[in-house]
């Protein structure tokens, strides 16, 4: 079975597992597990920010985030495809009494300044006021789209411009900064916190990274803790974390797969491919006759495996887990589950 | 001064006085205040419903309802540009901890049913599932549009089969039925339940109705003293309240006085008017080089008021505190002020 | 039927119905209701605060009180037989995510300063911190007891040593007042807000008021519009509060029915009477054999009403609406009633 | 330093690090990790419940149980003391909007079977309605008391006469099981739900599981996402988790150490020791005319932690990270420092 479903279905590799063998561990709820506070260290400087918590998950990073930039009761900016406003759980809502202005952003799912200015709206007696606005980078639902710095700046600057300050979800943002060959701090410079996985294409186990100013992650610890996201000794987990940084170059090798299965699909007939930037390729099967669960089963009766997103879109997913023969391969399986 | 900011400034009239003065009252909370009993049994027969209940605005109606209809974390489907979404300071946040699925509805404002079915999610162990579909008639921030019954009908089988319950907001229903010449159970007969003020064009100085079945009114009851809506000897307020419900025929002139004014608008330079369908005149001023504060300010020197509705859009909303006479007054001095 | 069931069921006499009739109104939500106004400065007035603010029921008064006082997440320190614990539909948690530190305060109802300084918390990575304490006068569910100046002072001084704001749910303020014969500003002084209700012993229909600092009550009229509260020509009913104003001194007549009811029951067989010290009396009937559902229906059939406050605990609640010859004619009947 | 501050500080042995880097993973969201699935399963049958989730944290356990319970709005009997009350950040009131109605239970921290009686309440007009009896076994903050099976049980078929559910916070369930030498399953029969840490005395680094029925389970893997607790190859931490429950028997020995402490500890002037039942050992150091962080300042002085737990109270936790030998230089070391 290859299965390109997602790239959350990476396993750790041996230098993983043996970090997590060998980590030195403490209580982290007392701040003191070496290996969880040397991954914060790393973490945060990798992306340029004072500091950093790790988190159990992406999506608890994001919530988190949500609730310390904010008051309750004030609006979110964000794409009406992001991950926070499609897949998880309504918890801006739920967590943080939050309303999403969800915005149709441009293609790569970016607000424009003009949207980020019409949609701010001052807080008065009956608006709530805009706290927050969310970005997303690399953009899963709209196919694994790298939003480039000067975009980001853009948007961050029309959001500062109103005291309005901007988290990126950056579940996959060293993607971006590898398709984009930008360093990564190009695309958290222009933004107040960012989240990103070391999960994923990464190859963690475990864990992702919740990154901003000091005096932001010494609250977002405590919301952590409310969540129920304090863990003990997780160097266990932080260890296959740290490791996880080390991979941020294979991204690109995942990244040529995702062409490479784009190429292959896109030879197909009935199939409309889109052109990968990442390691994300959407596929539209309508041309089949088929809906995505339909070609969902045929796929799976030939040992590949993607998910449906959408209605008659497939997403593939390339990722450390799965090699350059295995995406030929399934190439192959995919033609003939569809010839 | 002329005061076309909204109908919700209308006063009450002697008529409605001496139904205060007059009201037979007792403890509402326990049930026996005899005016609020027979305000609410005639509301839910004017609307073709089993039950109402009397709250003292329409905001804490709409948010009731959505508390009602649904469970925590579900979402909501509702307008972009609708009152739930704009000005009730996102409280189906703050109050039900729901997320609003924001449309960009036809121009009516009503979500089409590709728009509803596409919107609807099924809950999984990502997703919310949806919860309400809320429509708004007449539409306020659209310009007053009367929605017809056909539409809703349209929108409410969408919801309906998905088993998404509807609610109106139907802050000035009456002239919705009055545009279209239709009976008001037109408008009420698809949906599940409906919220419509006493105040505003119908005169009332306190007061709305949310009306629905005997089972969700005993629960929506219950939600009204959790928002602090439970009141004592209401009857003084239901009474005039009662009176305002044989108010419903005046407000033809209202819409005629809305033509009357959009006519007199329209041929002035630099401004576009938008075709009046019931009390609500929508003026764009950015042909005068203003916005729209900077014109707010010449109306008042003119003795003039209206409301900011947009960057460069006015509101002149006619009511039953403004006569005819006024009305064409109010021609002479906003084209006076704008020349 | 007499009618001791509360002091909610006191209805309007002419004099307010008149005022109800001939109130000067305007649209309150912006802030142009004359009766409103008037009403808001003369309560602010009275009870030596800044500002005050007229809100539909003490229910909501209180609800808003403490989701202005506090950040979500905190604590509040309350007697655990406080209306606001009890009757409130859990709603400082609802409305404001407040736990309530729910205290076995002294007799009156009044935690003592070693309890405050034992139960307010820091906020710290696992504690909620303490935001409010919330004190009650008259205390209801304890019997109508007054709470004296020097204990709200003791209390309130403990709580500020903690800098944590104080709020009275002063629901029954002026019995409070006018039983310890002290100025009502006594009472209010040592406090930062404090809520009072024109309905109940003073006999207004509807409405209460919510009094503080300029910058409380102006934070309070915004949560006023999130719960529903923005009534529009309200004056119509604020005209009967301003009236309901002239009636404090007529509480001492209550407070002697009460005595006079106290001192009949107390000689009947198998019935404890606690000693009133406002317009409440606490009767315990467990001595007839009976529970109080039992003991109220036998009542009922003598046409006379109170309410079940406990298993086996009678209130009997005078007001203006029953006269001194009537509470001697409940005398009477509860003797037949219970004989 | 000989750490006993608590048991949160115990690190993962050689067999557990062999067992996270042997572990067979898979992504859990999708249910496919087989250790997470066979420690989920194991759990289950230990505590002989249907099902169970693994979950991050014993808080993240609490709150998905309360939550999953209760309706919004209800209301949680809890002890006082307990640690759901504590030390979970007001959760209750921020997750659910649940109201925790505290407790002074019996000197175990299990409510009365009278206090459950008295303290629930039926739904109506005012009242929140009760949702959930919360009880913590160890009691931590009451001197690591177990509570036995009888006592459980009378609690929970007072709650469940009433219709109202049972949680366990069973942080330290095992210990409890060890110093009762009664079947786990005798603690968890009573009950619907228990949360049991794998971490604490269990030495495992991180994760808890959360227990009770099939329908239970899969909505709390629900609200398990929404919290942020869905986890990727999570059985890097469940295979140290599944070790854990093989140390069940070592706990034995920490009980012993904990009476040790106590003999040792109990001689000492000035100091007062609560006689420990499990590994928890409450010492008061009033006598010595010090504070809790005074005597915590001088017992770090001399390589001893420990940790405040009130004013004058420390808490001495014993765990399979301190051995005999430890133990008893411990004994020495505190006996200097406070001579």
């Amino acid at each position: 079975m290859i299965d390109l479903r997602s790239d959350t279905v990476t396993t750790p590799d041996e230098a993983m597992r043996e970090a997590a063998f060998a980590a030195d561990v403490g209580d982290d709820v007392y701040g003191e597990d070496p290996t969880v506070n040397e991954l914060e260290a790393r973490a945060a400087d990798r992306v340029g920010t004072e500091a950093a918590l790790y988190v159990p998950t992406g999506t608890m990073g994001n919530q988190i985030a949500a609730r310390v930039h904010t008051d309750r009761g004030q609006e979110v900016l964000a794409d009406r495809k992001s991950h926070v406003v499609k897949y998880e759980l309504g918890g801006f809502a739920q967590h943080a009494g939050l309303q999403v202005r969800m915005l149709d952003a441009d293609p790569r799912g970016v607000p424009t300044p003009a949207q980020i200015d019409a949609s701010c709206v001052a807080e008065d007696l009956h608006r709530p006021g805009t706290g927050l606005l969310c970005l997303e980078n690399t953009h899963n639902a709209r196919g694994g789209l790298a939003v480039a710095p000067e975009r980001i700046e853009v948007a961050a600057d029309a959001a500062h411009d109103r005291d309005v300050p901007v988290h990126v979800d950056g579940a996959r943002l060293f993607n971006a900064a590898t398709a984009l060959d930008v360093p990564v701090t190009d695309l958290t410079d222009p933004v107040d916190s960012v989240m990103f996985c070391l999960s994923k294409g990464l190859g963690a186990p475990v864990g992702s990274m919740l990154a901003g100013s000091e005096e932001f992650i010494e609250r977002a610890r405590r919301v952590r803790k409310l969540f129920g996201g304090g863990m003990r000794q997780a160097g266990i987990v932080a260890g296959p974390g740290l490791r996880a940084l080390e991979n941020v170059d294979d991204l690109a090798a995942d990244h040529e797969h995702a062409r490479l299965l784009a190429d292959g699909l896109g030879e197909l007939d009935g199939v409309e491919v889109q052109e990968p930037e990442t390691n994300i390729v959407l596929v539209d099967v309508s041309g089949l006759g088929l809906d995505a669960d339909g070609a969902l089963e045929r796929l799976r009766d030939g040992d590949v495996r993607a998910s449906a997103f959408g209605e008659t879109t497939l997403r593939f997913c390339t990722h450390r887990s799965v090699s350059r023969a295995e995406v030929e391969r399934a190439v192959t399986r995919v033609s003939e589950a569809f010839a």
